[in-house]
């Protein structure tokens, strides 16, 4: 049996892959790119040692980051995904036959050459025509594109520390707000209410001093080892749990877990969240 | 920093978490029983290596085992526990006050006197005086009780392996439903769909043949870091979203996770569930 590659939470909690392989390691100008191949999870990318996705349980992250959003907004033609270099949720993203254009901005190229080649069953939209792949810094693009609009936008950082910490600012949330349509929808990953219940607050915070509607919802991703992972739903108009039933109907099919049930379901808060966000 | 004590599953996964100090270590004449306190989950009881509860996360399987079958079955007067030596299953269903005896057969007295004196705090109910707390087999007290009858039924077993294996049996099965009253409910604590989908198709399959009623649901156990955690409710009659609001308003409020929303919404699936299960 091969090495155990564990992440560690603090220095007290630990989630340990047995490995079978190191597929790939590279230092790009950001971070430490590896994908491993583990017994458990399959192939698994990780970035400076913390796990992002695995071929076993990426469908319970990306399915639930793109389509609560997607099924809600009044439009879906013009979608902005930043972040997400392993290229799951723009797969997810452009499932929907309504989207035109998809525009993916990521800071890191090394992170998708390494997806492109060793994760090609996460990243299987890659030359999609109505994809529009940009490495840039998400920061400058948005402080900058003022005239770029869109319908749903959707941010798949990393965790907020280390080159990805700015995507969880305010500001940058501010600036991803102005780029909405009127009646836009943006969603993103939010962190564990449970083993980052302070990141997880404070993140709701900052939503809610900018959107009129914000709504965190929760679901497992096992490689992430905390219970219960979150994404919020945000917006300053319309209500996440009417979503249109023709958008579910083309994608419930071919999805391993988002359905209609799940949809209103994920938006269900345990007491100890409601009490956090004083709910 | 103390050491790490890590629980393996399959010899590919691994949660692993910081221990403070062993508070407790000894050997029953069915396990080796072990009370350790642990930086991020607080004291953990742990049974043949295998995590069962810890402080930190207890009340998320606590309450999703006992309330959905005490909110919903006719009755629920008289209560049977088999198992759930730390206590927290027999706290949870006594917070209802329409219960008037709670029958709990424990095998193993030395987890329960381990949680009396080190997990004070998952176990409070120990002194209610309508608790019948009984250490005997509870193969035997199935098959040997016939005249008992319950209105609910809760099975907190530890795993289908080692001396609670047989909790897991058809047969056993069988005989806990004979001591359900008219309309009476089952409800046990079924492992997960993600990391052991095997055992918990094989589980649903078993409780179809006797039920009429069978329906899983699903919620975060971080301690058992598979990401998901089932627990079953089964009947002959009735079903499991129509609790009855006067009892969920009598415990909603004391409860850290359990809501009348929640309710609801655990008996979501996902697809994959619902594909293996071919629903």
């Amino acid at each position: 049996m091969g090495l155990w590659y564990d992440e560690t939470f603090d220095d007290h909690t630990r989630l340990g892959l047995r490995v079978k392989e190191t597929l790939f390691s590279g230092q790009s100008a950001y971070q430490k790119v590896e994908v491993i191949d583990t017994v458990g999870f399959g192939r698994v990318l990780v970035l400076d040692n913390i796990f992002m996705t695995s071929e076993y349980d990426e469908f319970l992250y990306h399915e639930m980051l793109a389509h609560p959003a997607l099924t809600t907004a009044p439009s879906i033609e013009r979608v902005l995904v930043i972040g997400g270099g392993d290229g799951g949720t723009v797969r997810e993203v452009l499932r929907h036959p309504e989207v035109k254009r998809c525009v993916m901005i990521e800071i890191d190229e090394l992170v998708v050459e390494a997806s492109k080649r060793y994760l090609p069953g996460i990243g299987t939209a890659w030359d999609d025509p109505r994809l529009d792949l940009r490495f840039i810094d998400a920061i400058e693009y948005v402080e900058t594109s003022r005239d770029d609009r869109y319908d749903v936008v959707l941010l798949d950082g990393t965790d907020p520390v280390g080159p990805g910490a700015v995507l969880f600012d305010e500001s940058f949330y501010r600036g991803c707000k102005r780029m909405l349509t009127d009646g836009g929808v943006m969603a993103l990953q939010s962190e564990s209410p449970l083993l980052m219940m302070d990141i997880f607050v404070e993140t709701q915070r900052k939503l809610r001093s900018l959107f009129s509607e914000v709504h965190p919802y929760l679901g497992p991703v096992p490689l992430y080892g905390t219970g219960t992972w979150s994404w919020t739903w945000c917006s300053d108009t319309g209500e996440p749990l009417r979503p249109k039933r023709q958008r579910q109907t083309a994608i419930v099919e071919g999805s391993k877990a988002y359905n209609e049930e799940l949809h209103q379901a994920v938006f269900a808060l345990p007491n100890y969240v409601k009490r956090a966000l004083k709910l």
